[in-house]
């Protein structure tokens, strides 16, 4: 377990006046002292050392996922956009048709990506605090058999809310269309058995529920879509296809990986494995989750989503509608304290965020709580009503 | 500067048996310790003081290229070849033609990922260890008006050559042609004047002679060509115009940056400006280098290169044609005494490399050079004469 206190963010570098402060958000986010310490050597890239650590990685996701003897794992330089991208130029055939489910920005950064990539697509979308609906799901598929995948993201990290993954694979599957699902920051945390839900292709990044520091993202799909994908991609950086295959060929990525963040992961594997596995992280996840809202509510203030929505990932708060209450000032006053929340992400309510991941346990989370009750007063802030009413 | 005596990788690390080697590569390298050491903490990717050291690293980029008052740098996440690629889909119309000038692996890949854009192309192609024609540069381009860009390699690592960057230049120029330079393996170590050459385009990474570790790389170019990219990219996570107005308006990354590898990266350029900047460096790559080849000369191994054309960051060496000669046996050998090599990359004869640049010195070069001689007398190695003689 990664208590606060043996965190080395608590310490005061050498060189500078001001602490780090521990990261509730929802990755980058704060990871162990262990995990960044394995950074402090250099990798060959080509090493036989290094090939042996990347080999151990695609395993033990592949595993972590239930992806089955046909399962096979690509790990991609970037960010978490960069392995979508990759996955719908890969996946979603040049002349096939995607439905996106949207209730965030993460699915309608997939749209975008479709229209880079000059794909057709179609939308299901619902407000950012509602799940979509299964049924309205299966209905659009039945109705328009133009469309060949359905992309849909598992926890939309715009509000934290987690979506019905059993419920929407279900309606995707009785509609025999191929399921990509973006698994970004819930992979680790929340168990996903692709092989028992139908799902095709999941991507997901280092630096989430599994606790590494971030430069890459993976993703995880069966051989026979892989082989599919051949000459598909728009991308030579972003194609998974060639990715994979000089992986399997030499055990290395094509171009340079970011050694030390790979090194890294491997250690956050081994920290994941020794919590016992997803079911150990969701555990102290969902404490936290439980600790911080707890708390919060205690003060007056009001989180957006029910608690049958809400992830254990990142919670989403009402800032008061006290006109005392700025969020700038509330966020520099937190930082001071020792605590980096997040910005609300909302189009239509005036929220911030706080994230409930990472190498943080309910120590941690009372300490923010005790915080954002000290700095409240510290503003005069009184009336913790929501700032806004949503009104659709 | 950094001896072989304060680099952590000399240490054991507490949980296995074997030593961390030094990289003789041509990046990932070898970073000082203080490079890796400021890994220890995880910084939020939006956070204001993070902001601000993005802020640092571009401004302190552009003075190093010389980029003038019209100069901006945009950074990328991935390896280097995603920026020579983004680069490639920004700045060449998609009714453009492109000239690849090839004397190894890196003008070959330049022209495979022009075919994933869809993008003409042509090429001016040399052998692996000569140094491309500015004449037939020039005259090519007076015959093939088509031809809107020039994309050449300053050092192609895959013999260490270096190009003759400003007759190059100098002939794109007087032919009035968009020029794009790979300096991924020289910038920060040879002097390259972006405003006085010419240069419209200049991409370079992280891990190469600025001594970071590897998760980004990045781009600069004039704020003109910049606006002219917009829209044209095929790619969201690949648009440098995107990336670049999102720097601009936010200071931060579209996506979530590799955050500890640019915090590294700083602390190695605040490096770099204390040994000197680019002349301090190339000092002690030039040292490096010489004492390598002389050494190796001296024990009757044969560099690929005259000392003209070898620059200062990776030497090619042939192979011995010793029938005991085994690259295999040799490369564990060495590393087993602390010395990482790196394989040949030449189509037409047996060679090895062994980098010259990252956090060494010439103790280090003098150390490979004695652990290889002594590694040949063990393999019973007597013949050091090339292994195969070109025949073009």
């Amino acid at each position: 377990m990664s208590a606060h206190t043996d965190n080395p963010q608590d310490a005061l570098p050498d060189d500078e006046g001001s602490a780090f402060p521990l990261l509730l958000t929802p990755g980058p986010l704060t990871t162990s002292a262990a995990t960044k310490d394995v950074m402090a050597n250099d990798w060959g890239s080509r090493d036989v050392e290094f090939i042996a650590l990347l080999t151990s990685i695609r395993a033990r996701l592949l595993e972590i996922a239930h992806a089955g003897p046909e399962g096979e794992c690509i790990l991609l330089q970037g960010s978490g956009t960069f392995a979508i991208e990759a996955a719908l130029s890969c996946f979603v055939p040049r002349d096939g048709k995607a439905l996106v489910v949207i209730n965030g920005a993460y699915g309608k950064r997939a749209v975008r990506i479709l229209d880079y990539l000059g794909r057709a697509s179609s939308v299901l979308e619902c407000g950012e605090a509602e799940t979509p609906d299964p049924a309205a799901l299966e209905t659009m598929l039945a109705n328009d058999p133009a469309v060949t995948d359905v992309f849909l993201v598992h926890c939309e990290t715009t509000s934290g809310i987690v979506n019905p993954l059993a419920d929407l694979c279900a309606a995707v599957k009785s509609q025999g269309r191929r399921l990509i699902v973006d698994a970004m920051s819930s992979f680790g945390a929340l168990p996903i058995d692709m092989a028992a839900l139908g799902i095709d292709v999941l991507v997901s990044s280092a630096n989430k529920c599994l606790e590494g520091v971030p430069g890459f993202a993976y993703v995880i799909a069966g051989r026979e879509l892989l082989h599919q994908a051949e000459g598909r991609s728009h991308s030579l950086s972003l194609d998974l296809h060639d990715q994979w295959q000089a992986m399997e060929r030499t055990g290395q990525f094509r171009f340079t990986p970011p050694t030390h963040t790979l090194v890294a992961f491997e250690r956050a594997l081994e920290e994941h494995e020794k919590e016992g596995g997803v079911a150990g992280r969701l555990a102290r996840y969902t404490a936290n989750r439980d600790v911080l809202v707890g708390a919060l509510r205690a003060l007056g203030i009001v989180p957006l989503l029910d608690d049958a929505d809400a992830g254990p990932i990142i919670q989403t708060f009402h800032s008061p509608r006290d006109p005392r209450f700025d969020f700038e000032r509330f966020y520099d006053a937190l930082r001071e304290r020792g605590y980096a929340i997040y910005p609300g992400k909302l189009t239509n309510a005036r929220t911030f965020r706080i994230g409930t991941i990472g190498a943080l346990d309910r120590t941690v989370m009372r300490g923010v709580a005790d915080a954002i009750s000290d700095v409240l007063d510290t503003m005069g802030v009184t009336d913790l009503a929501p700032a806004d009413t949503r009104t659709d």
